[in-house]
């Protein structure tokens, strides 16, 4: 890993657009910039002040490449700690690559995937859970996920880890000190006190490991199956929820048209809608296999929404029955997880059908907290608001309080097991009153695992793992 | 047309990013942004100097919307002339609109499509035709746009045409005076000088109006007719020129990946092949329309490439003939294009057929000082070179010498045309020994059309047409 040379690439988005950024960065990063650059202003570059912009042209052998603007930051006041150089040039995709190929040409080299944010990192610019923050944040498409990554790197939750391996860390030099004493039978280290921390730093690996759960529905949005034949309205329905909240993706061109109907973003939370056929229509030999399938999906997913077509109930009353049927399979399959029924198109039927149908639903959700029923037209936008309400409820309950710390990444999670793991055997180990000498492995052991997430403790091996997943030119 | 609000446009292409800038002009740019701008050293965004950069967080209500760069540019020292504030926050979608929505909703509106640009224009940044050029050089592509539309926008050639319009407005104003002593029969307007600045304008006129074709072809594209049975080997020899020129576009993710294959850029220049089936093979009822529709394409090109298998004439030189007869069915109806025989699959023949190949082509191209040929092998690279300075040569011979003015706007051209007209009437007039009143018509039309270029006289409908044709942010 070449961390002395000079690294450059497109910071913003490939395509054409109205301006391009290019980073420059690296101890010559001026050095690099300047003989291409002739400032308007006829300044030169590197004697410029830090955080200033600078108007000009970007010239190689007499031949103008483009009038841009050029702002400096000097290390260690810049993203990456070192110097760097930003050009801010004209939006051409010719033009981003002729600028690029000019300076890979003279002095700079490609940066890799994340190398910006990696000498941050080495750069103590950012602990390394901050610097994974920063690809959670690029990639963040709702509220929810965006408000964990932005805490993520503002150090939220790593100063708390960060602080408490302080804590350890002191312990363990005390309990290393008593090992040179070994003879004279000192206690340097506070058992009782170093108990206390003991229970503190469970108490809060406790916390980080169950929010994992709730961080990886939230950061890859939260499953809800529709249970629905075809027809019942269902692409209706998420059209309905998706003009309600004027979803976010529909304002960029091409980004996740293919996806928009099955991943909506409610009141901030993404949601991922898995379609399943149902189960009642399946009564020949694919009938087990059928079920099956369903199951599953309900399986993978945290809320199931059930949809009955009001309009063929106010033809058959008597189909009424199998739906009684269906819901009591999924009931007894699932009786923890939470459950909406709802009665579309109630615009199309006389209000004796919905009163019926209300009725019914009422019996049925009765018995079960965790079943909630609503009428609604998805057509006119009747009920959606409330099935938005229903939703919201079953995620804020408990899961999205303000500013709790929440773990998304499966690295942290496992360091934060791992840690977990070893501090149980350090409190067994002080509960069978092993010695200091073993003790002090396992709460290195412990230090490890923490200075893992907050990358106290890395290999290039890691780093490589970690940055490789950054996008290039951050 | 508003111009005293304030508007915001993301500015960087859309998708994902390292970063991405939203651009907020307006002479309240910087009360707009302030109170939603914590600076990280508590500084106040308005009291800083121009051209400085500063750390802080997008915050509204106490929710942290971003960790930012804002760029400060005070009026009249920015882009569009305007207070300027660019906000570069990371590049994910969801950030970019949270951001854009916030200002949005207090105090910004959404910029049309190139209103920055006409901003920057109506404040006297830029004139007409350089406004015009920003465009041309966010769609250049290749090496020939992306300098004309430089030089243009650099003012080259709308400066030329200024001062000849300021001479020109000189005499107009000599020869109105006149009219006010029209009974003393003076004349202010040297008339012999003015005859001679007629001819310069004309002079000037004929060379830019003449321009435009090049130009037209350069902007979009040269059209390269490429006559050739299927299996000839057309796609491998496109694949060929563009791994040698390492093609631009190849960097950029999905830009143009569908019409890679139709359009390259050599040497800087794009080439457009245009695939035609050849006239051969069109021996029933069918025939006469092959044969209209092959030379409608090589009617639109600029240069028919000609494609031989060799591989074929080897089994049977015979087939020769047929070949020989469509070249002479080419010659015969476009003796003027350049033709460019090219016996391709050489690698796959013995040297005694391209000896006869070679021979037969020498005899062919012999008669036309336009006719090339030259043995190929495209799998292998053989003779992708020489073929390459074939079509530059075609080009080059007079076309692109260096930093010679070219019209590439049809609205320019179309203007040049109308303001020749008119100096050819104030020539006939001059002759004709017409009255100072309608001399001074004729040259006021002129001048006219000579504003229409660099935007001394516009109407809301022509400045409309041009930026409509802007990417919004621009």
């Amino acid at each position: 890993m070449n961390t002395q040379d000079t690294i450059i690439a497109l910071a913003t988005p490939s395509g054409a657009g109205a301006i391009a950024v290019l980073r420059i960065s690296g101890k010559e990063a001026f050095a690099v910039a300047e003989p291409f650059f002739k400032s308007v202003s006829g300044k030169v570059l590197s004697k410029q002040k830090s955080h200033t912009i600078h108007l000009g042209h970007i010239v190689e052998n007499e031949k103008l490449l483009d009038e841009v603007l050029v702002s400096l930051f000097k290390g260690p006041n810049s993203y990456t700690g070192e110097n760097v150089v930003e050009i801010s040039c004209h939006g051409s995709p010719f033009i981003q690559q002729e600028i690029l190929q000019l300076f890979l040409r003279n002095g700079c080299r490609m940066a890799d995937a994340g190398e910006f944010t990696l000498r941050a990192f080495l750069n103590g610019k950012l602990d390394l859970s901050q610097a994974e923050a920063v690809a959670d944040l690029i990639a963040s498409d709702n509220e929810a996920s965006h408000q964990i990554a932005m805490q993520q790197m503002r150090g939220g939750f790593s100063n708390e880890i960060k602080k408490l391996r302080e804590e350890l860390l002191n312990f363990a030099s005390l309990i290393e000190l008593e090992l040179d004493f070994a003879e004279e039978d000192v206690e340097f280290a506070d058992r009782s006190a170093f108990k206390e921390l003991l229970n503190r730093i469970q108490l809060v690996l406790k916390r980080l490991i169950d929010s994992f759960a709730v961080g990886n529905v939230l950061k890859n949005g939260i499953p809800v199956a529709i249970v629905g034949e075809p027809n019942v309205g269902k692409s209706t329905l998420l059209n309905a929820l998706l003009n309600e909240e004027r979803a976010i993706v529909s304002d960029i061109a091409g980004t996740t048209r293919d996806t928009i109907e099955d991943e909506l973003s409610i009141g901030g939370i993404g949601f991922r809608f898995i379609d399943t056929a149902g189960i009642r229509e399946t009564k020949d030999v694919v009938e087990s296999i059928g079920i099956k399938k369903t199951f599953e999906k309900i399986e993978q997913a945290q809320v199931v929404v059930y949809l009955i077509d009001s309009q063929k109930l106010a033809e058959n009353r008597d189909t009424f029955k199998e739906i009684r049927i269906e819901l009591e399979k999924i009931r007894n399959r699932f009786p923890q997880k939470p459950l909406v029924i709802i009665a579309n198109k109630t615009d199309k039927v006389k209000s004796e059908v919905t009163d019926f149908i209300s009725a019914e639903l009422q019996e049925i959700s009765a018995d079960n907290e965790k079943t909630k029923h609503l009428l609604l037209a998805a057509k006119t936008g009747v009920g959606v608001e409330e099935l938005k309400n229903i939703l919201l409820n079953f995620v804020n309950t408990g899961a999205l309080r303000n500013n709790e710390t929440i773990i998304t990444n499966s690295r942290h999670y496992d360091s934060l097991l791992k840690a977990m793991q070893e501090i149980d055997r350090v409190q067994d180990g002080m509960a069978a009153g092993i010695s200091s000498d073993l003790l002090a492995i396992d709460i290195r052991q412990a230090l490890y695992h923490f200075g893992e997430i907050t990358g106290e403790i890395t290999t290039d091996d890691l780093l490589g793992n970690i940055f490789a997943n950054f996008c290039i030119g951050k």
